[in-house]
């Protein structure tokens, strides 16, 4: 398997190739294995690109003509949660839809996304700004020709548009996509296949995850996206994907077509080393304290379950990433290493005159921008931590659209115009899923108190003044203080209810000014500080906007070999093979796990497999899904292609593009790979197309779903 | 290597053969790889058994004629912290003695066995007992004729002799050893080489520890064995072995020889299943509250490192021990296989009268014995553990020591006779070492507690009559209760310096009983608690010698492939190969670690390597000692031949007999093994002798060792 090394070490395993990028990667794709056209790669509306959605987050895939998509489980986790009727719990329980009318609404905010059409906009967006701006003034410019853009685009209707950045803001393209908006749950495991080991196995190989699900999307009668209505028919996509049931073997190349999320490839060591010692440390220490918080809570009260379930595993999954973020940064030298890229950089440009005219100043102005807000850095991060309060964000929300309303639709903030009208209602209404009073004042206790041990000069003055509003007399005793201003938000906190919510929504601001609320009264006084915050934002955004693409620039004319832009959560493919690693002295991981493994697993939670599968193990008819290698059904597999969060659920293809398996994570060692990948030993986690086939045929019985994808059942 | 996997399957890796046995395993130990004679090994004082020692607890071997003997480093780490001076702590330095005059006496209870001879004594020890015994006067018979043999054994002075008992008292062997009283510590790596990784990679592979240390075994002047003395000499051995610098490669044939101390292979699945579900999971509890306990004081108190160090590693290797057996005896679903193993060995004995009648009735009264004392176990259990108290041990003792001292010698209990003195001597003195009255007191406190929470009626009459009679008014309030008795026992405590201790030890029982020592009178009120304790247990121990012997002999006639006896402190040969192994679904383990992998752990203790460890690492001077694949020096290596504690230090031995290695632990998946052999995945971990050879090379600069071994220095 000679080429699958040469494909390993020498090119195509590091990159998110744009898919206008691919007709030129026909080599490299061609002796990786790919055995079909990659110029056909680069139509995304054709196959196998077309067939792929967007779920704002998470990949789909669609899988018949009849809008059924198939994604990973813990992408509907929150749809499972909104779809749950009194009683039910359909994370623990899983759900089979065996017919069409069982299935049900995943929530008013679920979305399907599919590209119809991507276009460079760069001149439109960037090429004709006035001279002698400030950096203020370009945000607002660059955001005004962002709206114009959007607003022609989504003008006809039924279409979700957006600006997105390349190379760090070099290059704008708009991307048009088709929105559908009446999504449904169709099946999902029980959490202990779906989520089978949770945080215990998360990021660690070997994995046995069933981390897969299916949903439909629908339209109205007339073919046209429409909000949810029993009389909506299923969508029609213009691709869907082939399932292969022979799955891959290892060596074998395999091809990701998704939509990551955001990666930091193109920054400097110097913001490289603050994630690395500031936000990731921040977030280990206040998201770790409010993952402790839930997961106490969640012990003392199982009842908790169906409210606080699904926050906890996403707070979970964020902790682990940042320590493994940290850990990864430290073994990997990472930082060390970027200090040196850097340096080689500055010596390049400082060698030629000509070069350190172009690069230097904007490389040295980079620097002072970066460490620009430090003096009040601590402090505005807290205040984020306390924003994480559900009231809190609510209040904060209801107040700025009153604010944002009267304005022209094209001068509001962006997230506050009539086209994110419907999706704040269904958040506001959704909210109460997950809303639980007691967490939630807790929460705002702890940061509150954090922020009250800050000397006075550095606590925001807006927020001092309203929490000494509430207890006067309690000036010097921040005890008193926390005591006064918890009174005084959760007594009677208005906003508790979805219809008090909802009710708001559409008041003007002098009305909302008037509402006795605390949270309320809070997100009022906290105005002013938000503001300004955003001022500072916007102008810091500004030169990043001017800074960064000179930067990219000198690194790209440095080293023309990287040639790819970071994710932006635009479609991507990333190719690769089936792959093991060492992951340290004297110990090697198999890229395929199997069945076996679960056996070898079960036990107390997160490993109490269903009493079903593990019968199901135990019979060992396997029909057309056992590996022939293995002689057995294998779950999940690793790949060595390019991943980052936003590919979950994400098809992983074959080398005819045949849906073989679903990207659901990454390895430990490959999660520092956001900020600089880790050749050799990133590794992506797939569930093994022939583990989610055999789960519906020999243990969920799915017969309607495996005939609906061209799959006959079997056993 | 089809040879290995016959042989690791087949045959040869399960056992702990009697060097008598291997004449007659020749056919096997040739094919599994061996290049000598075989009927050589069946001579204990040959080449190279002869240069097997053990330590009582640990084995070791020579390798010069000087005396020299390498063994585990955490074999010595009791002698380093005797050997250690004011303001040392030679277990965190390491020690290395330059020249014989700075050797470090190893204490006055530290001891060198080295087996003269071995002779069946079956017909001696229980060939002529009267008819018609009770079960106790049985232990006492079999006891006594014990006696005689070790008296008239020992009687010429120098030798040590015991007699062990084969196949669960089936059968008895005169050991007859050499005691070395003289030992000195010559060189021990530091903590961070010889326990690198400490509890966190302790029983999991893959380990980079570098478990080895250097001591010498001194003679009188006149060649007989000598308490210390500053003109002692070295011993010469009989035998020494030869060093190897080539080491061995995956696959190949390596052997132990070694004293392994206790496992328990021919028991009854009814006496398995209380380890797993009584003996262990209280050994969890109690010895893990106590580890818990030292480790809490040396985190706040790093003053405390020289005295509870050594303790608490002792502890924490016994805690991890019973939790992996309880873990490996569920995962290996031990217990079931035992049982039904029983039932086919019922069902076996039932199916022939005369088979129902010669093993039915011994082994239905062995079921009856197990359970014989299920009333008192809890109490007991916690007494014993209540015994743990230093000061209490010692005063026990004392009083003991008392009342057996005015009985002829051969009447006296075992561990109480004249040969017992100077060894029970240096142990009062020695306890000062770990002596740390704090502990003590709240290791007290927190048993006495558990104690009198016990009902009235379970509660040991004797002492609560005593604790009463410190707190007559206190009967009701078991807090007030153990305030009164911690008061009694530690307001002076009498038995704290070593100087008391040796001072009472020679006092007759009646000048004990007026000591006005809490402690002391504690004892004396607890002897008639112990007295009957020793009774039931000698009763016992009458019918376990009855009954047990039909048992394994009905095992055996079933099952006649089950051909070696138990561990028993033994001389004993295992043979097998390097082998990795695949711990679970996906993962494998390779055979060997290298010096990489210690750079790839290095980090916060316990794995802050030394800095002279990385720095010659980075310089990679390998030297004649690196492995030809591996292009580096291995560390350590795994070989699937059979093992148990006792085997710690013992040498691994190539084809030609050659020292490759040092055994110093076994795998986790290899824990269990103790009860039942756990074929496939049990596994001896050994330094290699090529990572021992370099460190003293290249980082410890130990040319005199080297030399002294035959090796030249060559770094």
């Amino acid at each position: 398997m000679l080429w699958t090394c040469f494909v390993s070490m020498a090119f195509a395993v590091e990159g998110m190739w744009e898919p206008s990028q691919l007709a030129g990667l026909g080599a490299p794709l061609r002796s990786a294995g790919y055995l079909e056209d990659p110029s056909r790669l680069v139509d995304v509306t054709g196959a196998p690109l077309g067939a792929v959605a967007s779920l704002g987050g998470c990949t789909a895939s669609f899988v018949s003509d009849l809008g059924l998509l198939v994604t990973n489980h813990h992408c509907v986790t929150g749809m499972l949660q909104r779809a749950q009727r009194e009683g039910e719990d359909l994370l623990v329980s899983g759900f089979y839809a065996g017919n069409r009318a069982d299935e049900r609404p995943a929530g008013a905010s679920t979305r399907v996304y599919v590209t119809q059409s991507l276009e460079d906009v760069t001149t439109k967006v960037i090429g004709s700004l006035p001279a002698r701006l400030t950096d203020r003034q370009r945000t607002e410019a660059i955001d005004t020709n962002t709206k114009k853009l959007v607003a022609a685009c989504e003008a006809p209707g039924g279409t979700r548009c957006r600006v997105a950045p390349f190379y760090e803001g070099s290059r704008f393209t708009l991307v048009r996509q088709v929105e559908l908006r009446d999504v449904r749950v169709v099946m999902a495991p029980p959490e202990m296949v779906g989520n089978y080991g949770d945080e215990v196995d998360n990021w660690h190989w070997p994995r046995h995850t069933g981390d897969f699900s299916f949903i439909r999307a629908y339209v109205g009668r007339d073919g046209k996206p429409a909000d949810f209505a029993p009389t909506n028919v299923p969508y029609t996509p213009k691709r869907h994907l082939l399932v292969s049931t022979r799955g891959v073997e290892p060596g074998e190349f395999v091809m990701l077509a998704s939509y990551p999320g955001t990666t930091r490839r193109w920054r400097s060591a110097l913001e490289l080393e603050r994630q690395a010692t500031l936000t990731s440390p921040g977030q280990i220490e206040h998201l770790g304290w409010i993952f402790e918080l839930l997961t106490s809570t969640l012990a003392a009260d199982p009842g908790t379950l169906p409210t606080l379930a699904v926050p906890r595993l996403g707070l979970g999954n964020a902790v682990f990433k940042a320590k493994a973020m940290v850990d990864g940064f430290a073994r990997g030298n990472v930082v060390e290493r970027a200090r040196k890229r850097d340096a080689a950089l500055a010596a390049w440009v400082a060698a030629e005159p000509g070069r350190a005219a172009k690069y230097g100043p904007a490389i040295a102005a980079l620097r002072e921008t970066v460490t620009r807000r430090d003096a009040t850095r601590r402090r505005d991060e807290l205040m984020d931590y306390l924003g994480r309060s559900d009231l809190l964000s609510a209040a904060r929300s209801l107040y700025r659209w009153s604010i944002e309303r009267p304005l022209a639709d094209v001068r509001r903030e962006a997230g506050y115009q009539e086209r994110d009208v419907a999706r704040a209602q269904a958040r506001f209404a959704e909210m109460q899923r997950s809303l639980h009073l007691d967490t939630d004042r807790r929460l705002v206790e702890h940061f509150l108190t954090l922020i009250l041990a800050l000397p006075v000069a550095e606590q925001p003055a807006e927020l001092r003044a309203w929490v000494l509003s509430t207890s006067p007399a309690a000036e010097n005793r921040p005890d008193a203080l926390v005591a006064g201003a918890l009174d005084r938000l959760y007594r009677s906190p208005l906003l508790a209810t979805a219809a008090a919510r909802l009710e708001l929504f559409d008041r003007p601001r002098s009305a909302l000014e008037g509402v006795a609320d605390g949270f309320l009264s809070l997100a009022v006084a906290l105005r002013p500080y938000d503001a300004a915050r955003e001022e500072a934002q916007k102008e810091d955004e500004g030169a990043f906007s001017r800074l960064r693409p000179v930067f990219v620039d000198a690194l790209r004319t440095f080293d023309p070999a990287r040639s790819y832009p970071d994710a932006n959560g635009t479609l991507r493919v990333t190719f690769g093979s089936v792959q093991g690693y060492k992951p340290r002295d004297a110990v090697s991981y198999a890229p395929q796990t199997t069945v076996a493994g679960i056996v070898e697993k079960a036990g107390p939670w997160p490993f109490a497999a269903p009493a079903p599968l593990l019968a199901a193990i135990d019979a060992g008819t396997w029909g057309p899904y056992a590996d022939p290698a293995l002689g057995t059904v294998p779950v999940d597999f690793l790949a060595d292609l390019d991943i980052t969060g936003g590919s979950s659920g994400s098809p992983t293809l074959d080398a005819r593009g045949r849906l073989v398996g679903l990207a659901f994570d990454s390895n430990y060692e490959g999660i520092g790979s956001d900020w600089m990948y880790n050749a050799g030993l990133s590794r992506s986690v797939h569930v093994d197309i022939r583990y989610l086939l055999w789960y519906l045929d020999a243990v969920a019985q799915a017969d309607g779903l495996l005939t609906e994808m061209g799959v006959s059942p079997a056993i």
